[in-house]
């Protein structure tokens, strides 16, 4: 996935951001959205008796990945940039990660397609959380 | 659009859930999503002297759309509900719609798409706002 | 929903497309897809027994949600037109509403939501067709 | 991005699917989807003189990342599968990719991102039709 070099030939200013976060950001976006897609597809044809288990997994994968690949999006836009815009959909991602990374995990033991998608979350929220932290310190300085 | 069939039709408990404040709210992101798509591309084809002011336009129009198609699917699900996400979701598309308002409003005198634009973002923020203070109250009372 | 007003304040030549048809068309596309998703979810909602018989149900509302939205977004630019973009996605949004329309009719007796989203299907896959023709007519004109 | 193993954790039978033609597409699409919206982002950055011959190219590009996103996400899913769906989306994903490969290869010596994004194009519709073959055969056989 050429997100790096898409930051790196990008015409204009950057401004104050730092790229390896946001980098890493956009691509835990980018690979939840898709390991969420998946899972709750997973979760679709897991057994009859299985299923009626997984439906809050199945709601919450969908919610995540739509949250995901929308942050992907803004994040890979520089042009007449908003920080409110990129910090409220960046905490929004990362609320949805903790809630799909909890409820996939509560199905790991059981599911290995919760428990990598469980992971993805995990590593996406993180990414997240570090992205803002970056920005709050851009703000302040 | 049968917002208010699918939410009449749905099998199962809408909860606390505000109905009248739930469908205006997805019926304004729908409608705004399509609006800033819409206004994006339209900027795009601008004179070649006016083009270069709308960059920023182009670019919170397109985040706008994405954000506010984000919201309306999350708000059109109801299993396994989490107040978490959908607070989330509402907050940050309430200020992509707020920060997109006042980029449209900047040109509405000159450009009649983002006129009409910025009149969808002003509805769609506040509807937002309405929904966040009706769950509000489910979570306090 | 604002797209006749889009359409009309759109700044450059529309080209020889029938305006009627484009406006049903997006809002056609926009209506299915939150239709789809909302019934993704009701079917998600169903009891125990019915749940496991919902499974293709589920997915191709979800399909035919994702392609819908995509076709109201081309639909709604007009800069730099491609009608080979233009044809293939009506095609694919036509082929996914007709196969969604199938399986939710198959359930409609049963389960309200799926009468009502097939009933969405069944006339966004009408209003592609129908702007495929007047597309068709546009290139031999 | 953990592609291989969501398909490998998938828990029902993949059918005739070629897994790694499979694999490669998804993982295709979804770089492609990211590489074109920060393209279009990227030629909106590009100078005053610029700007007005890159308008198809941001539009192409737009359209590319819409089309590309929704394609991983069909291909992402197996529950359910309907051969109809798949191929009339990976035509259109093949289609678009086309085209929009050829404007950003036509600016692919004045500006890089259109160089990087003209060969993630490429390969993506390269993947698309190498898996329409193998859909071909499986129907086939």
């Amino acid at each position: 996935m050429p997100v790096a070099e898409m930051l790196r030939t990008y015409p204009a200013d950057l401004g104050g951001v730092d790229r390896d976060a946001l980098r890493r950001c956009i691509e835990e976006c980018v690979a939840c959205a898709q390991a969420c897609t998946a899972c709750a597809d997973a979760c679709l044809s897991e057994s009859d008796e299985m299923l009626p288990r997984l439906r809050k997994c199945v709601r919450t994968n969908t919610d995540c990945a739509d949250v995901c690949e929308t942050t992907a999006r803004v994040l890979s836009r520089h042009t007449g940039y908003d920080a409110n815009i990129t910090r409220a959909v960046l905490e929004a991602c990362a609320t949805v990660c903790r809630s799909c990374g909890d409820e996939c995990e509560a199905h790991a033991s059981e599911h290995e397609h919760c428990r990598v998608c469980a992971e993805s979350c995990r590593r996406c929220e993180q990414a997240c959380r570090e992205l803002i932290d970056t920005l709050g310190r851009g703000a302040g300085g």
